[in-house]
């Protein structure tokens, strides 16, 4: 088993992949594996005794989404008898921002990686504000909801349908020459996702309502294009994943509770540690005491290579999530240390064009001590309080040192 | 006269501007002094003798386009007969990138300066290719340009009618942390503009094809905004024009044979010397000699901070005009030896949101030999051919020496 031929064929996968979103559907129809009594949420595997209250509540609204619970009680104790399985999105094909929990009629963003001919989901993002992935669940959210997954995500499916799929990966690339990171920050992605679908939604023959009110939605939420990019890079991923020795890390996830990394040469075992606590911005009326441990899949950015790592394509996000523009270059610079590739197709005008620090090597990782870098929302550690900031964090290193302990033992069998 | 109390007034007038974007309407209607036998052009005053060929085919489609001429024969006899005017676009608060030509038929955005109550006036852009600004006319062109005007400009005017208006000033400020300079790249504030338009373009009871056809054009035109932007410009300077004494260049324009300046304390008088020739990357199949010299308003962005002077904060379009991303930086840094403020609305993140220069002095110039620098479009010097490259530019320095002079000759008297 040669390493450095395992991974060389891990980052070319990652770097070949073409990830096109294709479509809408229903989670139940396209996600391997889902049932309607199969809640999926962010990050490793986790029972409900170790969620955390964002977790916990989201769990509980999409119990009462779904109809499987009537009231919080009802829902509560169904989550606690084990009357509803929990799964990690990841091994789902699927990834969540925050909460991340996605169950079986809900619609998904669909797309496929071209080159490899695998597919990636992720559910629909409902803006700001009160949300089920930060755990709140009253009626409102949940009509907010409801709204979003049977109005509007129907009409993007059929605007997709009729463009003939949206090419993701050129739009990741676009982004990051305008201002984004592809995580925390998405205005031009999502400025450019909404100009593109326009022309395509008015040829649909939807609902005069149903189309205002789609491109309300595509022109009010600048996180809109965050879920498909994060199935873009999932979908990139798993391209990568299952490669005998390689040491390139395919997943980092969070639930909240704890953070945990896999590997591609160790299959589908989680290495975790405790989640840490982000550092950041807080929203006026918040602080550091309020704050949940790291929580979401969207870190599935930073695993491919954009997010934190293409900080430096991002300066004015040092807004939002604290810090400098000089740090932004220097948060992209430090990456290069613990990858094996550089992507030509995601290029940093910042940096005279190089692409983006991607491939996360386990080894480097522990030989370094440099954890890689994440932007992150914090959430509320209540349920239902929401998004009270932004900020960076650094996972633990004991996933990663745990996952070379891995590797060895595999070596000398 | 005290010049500094002058300048801080001129420059504090263009700080406090807001422009908003109100409006579309017919340019007789609306642009000062507008009549059917007259052509609003490019840059400083000029005659058809002394026209160049993008310029003489813009007038020849612009008379065929209102039917006063019929053929191209008829169009050159009107042009160089007399008996139509040329007039300057900017004695009539009125912008045009390239050839600028503007007649009295033709839809304007109308821009309204909130805070000192004037008006700007600019055309629609037609996007890339063959198109009237530089100097195509053929049965084609015309066809574009009257779909144009007379379907998807209306449309756009009812959907801001709808809006109650879109504050430019916003719009330009998030363009700036989005990788647009403003003047050659606007791609983000193009996706802005249409992102903020679409859900109320659907809401204006459009016939279906103009609404897609509106759509479409502002999906596919990355320089949708461009003229919006300028006629904030526009307005913006002219809030900042005729205060006595003020050294503050107030204008900037090329009609494409000749280089001219206004500055704030000097009246409506020009100073001009020949357009240089723009030095950047061609597309393929042209080169310098190819080249017209310098054409149209578009210098407005950088007569008010933004443009080549917010290069800094589009690092991505040297791939477009030339440079690396430091000369980027370097070129903004240049531009605040020769203004008088910095605009704390236009931040740019690479510069630790230090504001865009603004505020071109006559004197710095001539003190230090730096001309202010300019982002430009290359166009072939037929009519005709279009768009050929992109580049940079430096103006002459002779206007403002003959503006100092002035200014000189004024305070002796």
């Amino acid at each position: 088993m040669d390493i450095e031929a395992a991974n060389q064929l891990a980052v070319q996968r990652m770097l070949e992949a073409q990830p096109v979103l294709v479509g809408v559907a229903k989670a139940v129809d396209v996600i391997p594996g889902m049932r309607r009594d199969l809640v999926l949420h962010a990050g490793p595997p986790i029972s409900w005794e170790d969620m955390s209250g964002p977790l916990r509540g989201a769990v509980v609204g999409a119990l009462l989404y779904e109809g499987l619970a009537q009231d919080e009680e009802e829902a509560i104790h169904m989550a606690s008898s084990g009357r509803v399985r929990f799964e990690p999105c990841h091994d789902h094909a699927t990834v969540g921002p925050m909460a991340g929990v996605t169950t079986a009629s809900m619609p998904v963003y669909v797309v496929e990686n071209r080159t490899h001919g695998n597919r990636a989901y992720s559910n629909f993002n409902e803006g700001y504000g009160r949300v089920l992935r930060y755990g709140a669940y009253d009626a409102q959210v949940l009509h907010r909801l409801r709204h979003l997954n049977e109005r509007v995500a129907p009409a993007i499916g059929r605007a997709l349908q009729r463009m003939g799929g949206l090419d993701l990966k050129a739009l990741i690339a676009r982004q990051l020459t305008m201002g984004d990171e592809g995580h925390n920050r998405n205005v031009a992605g999502s400025s450019l996702f909404a100009r593109a679908l326009a022309p395509h939604l008015v040829r649909c023959d939807l609902d005069p309502d149903i189309l205002h009110d789609t491109l309300r939605y595509l022109a009010d939420n600048d996180l809109a294009v965050l879920n498909p990019v994060m199935a873009a890079c999932k979908a990139t991923a798993d391209a990568a994943h299952g490669i005998e020795g390689s040491t390139v890390v395919t997943c980092m996830a969070r639930n909240g509770t704890e953070f945990g990394i896999r590997v591609s040469g160790l299959g589908s075992r989680w290495f975790t540690a405790p989640a840490p606590l982000p550092k950041g911005l807080y929203f006026p009326g918040f602080r550091e005491e309020d704050a949940n441990p790291d929580i979401g899949d969207s870190t599935i950015t930073e695993t491919v290579g954009i997010g934190a790592f293409a900080m430096a394509a991002a300066p004015a996000i040092v807004r939002f999530v604290g810090g400098t523009p000089q740090e932004a270059l220097a948060a992209t610079l430090e990456m290069y240390e613990i990858t094996l590739a550089e992507n030509p197709a995601f290029a940093i005008p910042a940096l005279d064009f190089r692409g983006t620090p991607t491939g996360i090597d386990v080894r480097k990782v522990v030989r370094t001590g440099i954890t890689p870098r994440i932007n992150t929302g914090i959430a509320h550690r209540q349920p239902g309080v929401g998004q009270i900031g932004a900020g960076l964090v650094r996972p633990p290193v004991e996933p990663f040192r745990q996952a070379v302990r891995a590797l060895a033992e595999q070596l000398s069998r």
